[in-house]
């Protein structure tokens, strides 16, 4: 068993096709990347399970997808526009780059917020005052590029709940506690993006804005910690690599009164997977001010109306699927060769099965092909034939595919298939008419790392 | 038998929360919309449909992600730069305002390249001369708000697999012919959006370009354009209502040598659902040129080189939803009641089963919620309680849920449930045991628009 490299990760990423540099033909583009074959299955998958958690197993939570540009009268409400900033000094020396002004006092003196002289880490230089940035990345909608027509690429989804509250509540008969959940691109102008596909310009969100009774918020707080903790371990991240770290006071956002972040132990160090908020009553009453509109809740029963509190579960994509990858990799010897293997959770894993005939020859492609007809009905399935088996299993064991089938001569005598499991090497043959029946009772059955148990 | 109007549509998104217009507390922004729980999930559907017959149903195409804001370079390579505009007049009068003026030319004049004078539509004032509008929303990419950092939001996803070309050709060990797929938001900054969700800031794509020897791409022009017409078919959609057109010789855009677009007949004429273009080797050229990287393919057998040749099905995600939803509405008298219902393609329906007690009472409720839960691993479903039954079934078949699933007096007795169907109205009785297996039986059964059939 192996810890993974943010290196080894980025070299299996483009070796097969998971991740490439966005532009890479043009010099790259800063940290942006461009997801290929294999992590545009994974990504979806992450998002598949975290919609059947949200959606499919509750009945408390409606999906929603907003624009990315909205009315920039949002970014006022939310306090984006005014706040949304980082502290930026410029070298006044020869290299005149910027630097965020946070980073450079606790690289250089240790806190962010102490006192003393901090110089440009480059060439030494004297650095200017700081002054706020606004991360929002900005553009103009219509012909004219004046203020009137300045619009934002959203920072974050969850204002998109927010002015959408008063439709679903009256669109959809949910009353407190309820969830909207959505899925989606948000932007950030970082002046350091960094670490992989962690910290990139656009990423991927998934946000929940769960909808409560004002003396509830506690509660529901403490429920979607728990909640959402779950979710990467029963996905397979070992437990031992996630914990759950309470912002301190001076943390907190504007608008937040407890925040607990999941935290996976990276390569990098402990980092925020995720992010969960108690908002209060921040968000609907900042709109409600703003657009003059009430946003409230009023029970039809007994007329009681409130301003619902708001606990949010926010989580990143691109940073759940780097965990994931990162948790499953592994290395080991087998039979005095070293393989890497993926050990991702089989519902997670791009591609479920691979069917391979032991030779290109004797009936065995053709067999085997007939195998894969039938399976991909069911499930993402590969076909291989190209090169030795031993080539096409550490392929198929390093994008993670969970089993292998592989036809072979006795295939041809008895109609039965070999079938491989990535982790335990282990092989059994059975009739290829039971094939469907096993892989998925396999597919369904609960699962946990194997590395969990080597640890152990 | 009835066909929609845009403002059926509208109003059935608006109050089954489908769609809502964007911003709408802030009185809204332009032409943009937000998708509510029922618009995510047939979104979600008919995208997952396009990945099927993409992806699981063939293994000659790999799927990419690529990223929005790429190196501005990838726009002055592809055209999009110089050439991606507009005309735009602006009214010289007293409104001031702004008008496409090809729009006005074939508006007043009847044709866009007629001569004559075009005047304000507005206030009737004399209008500037035209000059050329990009398209291509603009950003600043960070601190610095100068040339050397400005970047654009992507007006298709097509160029992100253009420059990709190289990466899957040597990660994913493919060769022409084979075809790169992908799905994801594009930008166009466009001076007359309008008819509802058909033309948007912002809207999604699902393109995909497929790279052959030269020799063959008329021929694969040919096998896109039937299998693109296909898809949209055996969704549903009604053939008489699907059309393809090819365009004129002044239609053409610069790069491709033979366009046809698929039209629906939507309320509002035939328009493009989805343009199927025979590129060929333009983009691969222009990106060869401009980053001096080789994007050919090399034949490792015969040492042939050669640039493919590119056949391009785009498709839109938010007008294909919106072709599904017109060819699906529907309004009948049943009973001496007016109901109307979404027609879909129960793979296409946001909602697969809706399971309802007759009365709340009785073990009723209990009895439908334990089979809402033994269906809903399966998939959606839901479990509704609220109001009469047949408030119930109106919103159920607004939404176009297929099959509705009632408890009633006699279930508590023999565990039997009655199965309605939405579009024959037809109710069998069953028991609940066979359900599963009935409704996945009905679930991959072959499926024809009942409207079809009543037109004929």
């Amino acid at each position: 068993m192996s810890e993974a490299t943010l290196e080894a990760i980025v070299a299996l990423c483009k070796r097969r096709g998971f991740i490439f540099p966005a532009s890479e033909i043009y010099g790259g583009f800063r940290n942006t990347y461009d997801y290929g074959h294999y992590g545009v299955l994974l990504k979806n998958n992450v998002k598949n399970e975290w919609w059947r958690s949200m959606l499919q197993e509750r009945d408390d939570i409606v999906a929603l997808d907003s624009a990315i540009i909205q009315n920039p009268r949002v970014w006022e409400a939310s306090g984006h526009l005014a706040g949304f900033t980082d502290p930026l000094v410029q070298c006044l020396g020869d290299c005149k780059q910027r630097f965020r002004e946070d980073d450079l006092r606790e690289e250089q003196l240790g806190a962010e917020d102490a006192e003393g002289e901090i110089r440009c880490p480059v060439c030494g230089g004297e650095l200017s005052e700081p002054r706020q940035f606004n991360l929002m990345f900005e553009t103009f909608v219509g012909p004219v590029q004046d203020e009137s027509n300045k619009a934002y690429l959203r920072p974050e989804t969850a204002q998109g709940i927010f002015i959408n509250f008063k439709n679903v509540l009256q669109f959809s008969r949910k009353k407190p506690p309820f969830g909207i959940a959505q899925i989606g691109k948000s932007f950030r102008n970082e002046i350091t993006p960094g670490n992989f596909i962690f910290r990139t310009f656009e990423f991927e969100q998934m946000e929940m804005e769960f909808f409560v009774p004002p003396a509830d918020a506690g509660e529901w707080h403490e429920y979607w910690m728990e909640e959402r903790l779950r979710w990467y371990s029963e996905l397979g991240i070992r437990p031992e690599k996630l914990r759950l770290r309470a912002h301190g006071a001076d943390e907190l956002s504007h608008y937040s009164s407890a925040t607990s972040d999941v935290e996976y132990d990276f390569p990098m160090g402990w980092s925020e997977l995720e992010g969960i908020a108690n908002r209060g009553d921040f968000d609907l009453t900042q709109h409600a001010e703003f657009s003059g509109d009430k946003l409230e809740y009023v029970d039809s029963g007994s007329g009681d109306r409130y301003v619902p509190h708001v606990v949010e579960p926010a989580a990143g994509v691109d940073r759940a699927m780097l965990s994931f990858m990162i948790d499953a990799y592994d290395t080991e010897e087998v039979e005095g060769r070293q393989r890497t293997v993926l050990r991702l959770h089989p519902r997670l894993a791009p591609v479920k099965v691979a069917v391979l005939p032991l030779v290109n020859k004797d009936g065995q492609p053709e067999k085997a092909r007939e195998i894969y007809e039938t399976l991909r009905e069911l499930m993402p399935v590969e076909f291989d034939t190209g090169g030795s088996i031993g080539k096409r299993y550490r392929r198929q064991d390093e994008i993670g595919t969970p089993w292998g089938v592989t036809v072979d001569h006795q295939t041809m005598d008895d109609d039965t298939v070999t079938l491989r499991d990535r982790d335990s090497l282990e092989q059994v043959r059975l009739p290829t008419a039971d094939l469907t029946e096993e892989l998925t009772r396999r597919l369904k059955e609960p699962w946990t790392s194997p590395k969990l148990g080597a640890a152990a």
